[in-house]
């Protein structure tokens, strides 16, 4: 039975495990409270995409070494557009960085069976009801285990319970300030057993909508359609979605080139919405990840904006225990929210740019068109999509 | 009396004037019909960043002395945010490139002057009713001047009688696009005798709204307010727009200082919109500048565009005289549009991201503020900028 630590996470997502490896290597001791079972937590489907920030991360915390040998380089992206397609060559744009693709489901495995072997408590199934005392000397964490009533009493409590879960009430309402945005439109994401049709990932703007083609694995292809928010996958039978794929992602050159197709494995409607919480921090309470902040999905950032918000984290808890002082823990807010509030312009960006917006005028469509253009053929805005894209330096 | 010329130019505006100066100097003939007379074109204010491809065609015409003598050349521009100023450098962003200041008012005098001079006819309160047979080989224009109606037969017929001009209305309805914007805020613009306080222009974006510090000449400041629609001037005594225009371009660090006033000389509130007409040619007939297309000032492409368009169309008539190939008459209207459509994109994102917009959510505020902190830090996006405003080569 769990009396005390030194952390208590909320969230054994990808935040809240990762922020527990580091605090171990450090030394710090915490609890990890994760509502789901462990099965759920590793089969859920997100994103694909890590900066090396995170990857630096994942492995400083020894998660390195089955996403060093499953996770694949990508040196670019590709954009579509008025039947012409654009590289974007990051290395060359960005003075050498690069992304990898490895699935957020393969991160957290990796996390979990790391922390299960040689970390603190990490609890599946424990629902934490409440947060209390953030502003005090001593916060407790309330929760469900085994059907029993349970409190953690912690010195720093930290919210990785994304965008649904209690650790933002805890936040009191005069402090609190909420940013928020919606998009007219969804994603349809299917998962394929098919080899992906492309080396890179391939964003396509057309007059159908926006499609993305990612891979999960050289074996499996991850596939993503605009579709109208409310939209039932039941109405988009596969011949259906792989048809309007093969239309999206067409090339005036190659009119009759068609992807690769296979068993569709998985199929449901994302919608997307921006949404930030400020501040992220009160008293001895941190949110972190989504508890604190969503993007839409278009710049691949939610996951790597939850890696930097731990990492920026772990290393202010470190100051604290080796130095007395809390001088990165009082800052945290602020320089998390920068790193956010740029992913978040970012995001909106490669949203707003890819997407057709059924609300657009024929002017703004064509803006769109031009703004595309110009990425394509400039330098400049080319390297400010590549640098956003591959993520600055933490510093 | 007229009866026959080359090419019939329809307003004495800086893109009829430069159009006609550099046919005269390639031995085309023109002839260059104005409505309004001489001492209102060579008084009405507009625009006073010149590009240096405008400067340079305006060398090339011979209308580079005034020019040379009176204007002032900028390195660069201010972008005041969050009560911090950023100068944005032009020269080291740009391989070299930088703005003169310059106003439309002088470039109109110098040009009239030189035609007048030694050029083909050009003629003041001639009122253009109509262009007739613009796909027929020998297009009419009709005019009254002196009371007289008259007619003029030319080779082709080039519109640059702005927005609200009679040859865009010779583009029959089935093969004209329009595509515009409209925008919720207005500039409420003021002409002082008074040195600038600033050695270059300030955008200044603050909670209150826009304003942009400008400069005529070294003794007469230009100065801008973002206001709403539909505001009337007279609501604004001189003493409420000196203290809001040092309201908005107030710095943290120097929360004392004030503008330089002086005698406020002219005072006039702006509307704002975004608009294309295409395709910009039909037979023989072509359309210039603001005749074809509008862009929201903050951007200073308005006149460096009709600048540009007519360089393009001179080229090809050029080209048509010394070769007989309509080559590039045949690609003027997509050669112009690439540049239109960039303008436009650039001009509106430059009156978006300076601007307080009354339906904004604070989210859709503070992405403003992300995207202003970003140029003010990031090289490619101060450079995407720089590029942009100081203008892409003709090539």
């Amino acid at each position: 039975m769990l009396r005390h630590t030194t952390v208590g996470i909320i969230g054994g997502g990808p935040a809240g495990l990762l922020l527990a490896r580091l605090l171990h290597r450090a030394g710090i001791d915490s609890v990890v409270l994760e509502s789901r079972s462990r099965a759920y937590v590793e089969q859920r489907q997100r994103a694909g995409i890590l900066e090396q920030t995170t990857v630096d991360a994942l492995r400083a915390c020894g998660a390195g070494e089955r996403m060093d040998t499953l996770g694949l380089v990508h040196d670019g992206i590709e954009l579509r557009f008025d039947g012409r397609a654009h590289r974007i060559d990051f290395p060359s744009l960005t003075g050498g960085r690069s992304v990898l693709v490895y699935a957020q489901t393969e991160v957290v495995k990796d996390l979990i069976a790391l922390q299960l072997d040689q970390g603190g408590p990490l609890l599946f199934e424990a629902e934490v009801h409440a947060v209390e005392g953030a502003d005090t000397e001593r916060p407790l964490i309330r929760y469900t285990h085994r059907g029993r009533e349970q409190t953690l009493s912690c010195d720093y409590v930290v919210g990785c319970d994304g965008s649904h879960g209690v650790a933002r009430d805890a936040l009191p309402e005069p402090v609190r300030r909420t940013y928020q945005r919606s998009y007219p439109y969804s994603w349809l994401g299917i998962l394929a057993d098919a080899p992906p049709s492309y080396p890179e990932l391939v964003y396509a703007h057309s007059p159908r909508g926006f499609a993305l083609g990612s891979m999960r694995s050289p074996t499996v292809s991850r596939l993503y359609l605009q579709v109208p928010n409310g939209t039932d996958p039941a109405d988009w039978p596969d011949e259906r979605i792989w048809g309007e794929l093969d239309a999206r992602f067409a090339l005036r050159a190659d009119p009759d080139w068609r992807l690769r197709r296979g068993a569709i494995t998985a199929k449901a409607v994302l919608p997307m919405r921006s949404h930030v919480t400020e501040p992220m921090r009160h008293g001895r309470l941190f949110l972190a990840g989504d508890a604190a902040h969503i993007v839409p999905p278009a710049g691949a950032k939610g996951l790597n904006l939850a890696a930097s918000d731990v990492i920026i984290l772990a290393r202010a808890f470190i100051q604290l225990s080796e130095t007395g002082t809390t001088e990165l823990l009082d800052a945290y807010s602020d320089t998390c929210l920068r790193r956010v509030w740029r992913a978040e312009h970012f995001s909106c960006f490669m949203t707003t740019t890819l997407h057709t917006d059924p609300g657009h005028s024929p002017f703004e469509a064509r803006l769109q068109l031009s703004q595309l253009a110009r990425i394509a053929d400039s330098r400049s805005a080319s390297a400010e999509l590549a640098e956003n894209y591959t993520g600055p330096p933490l510093g």
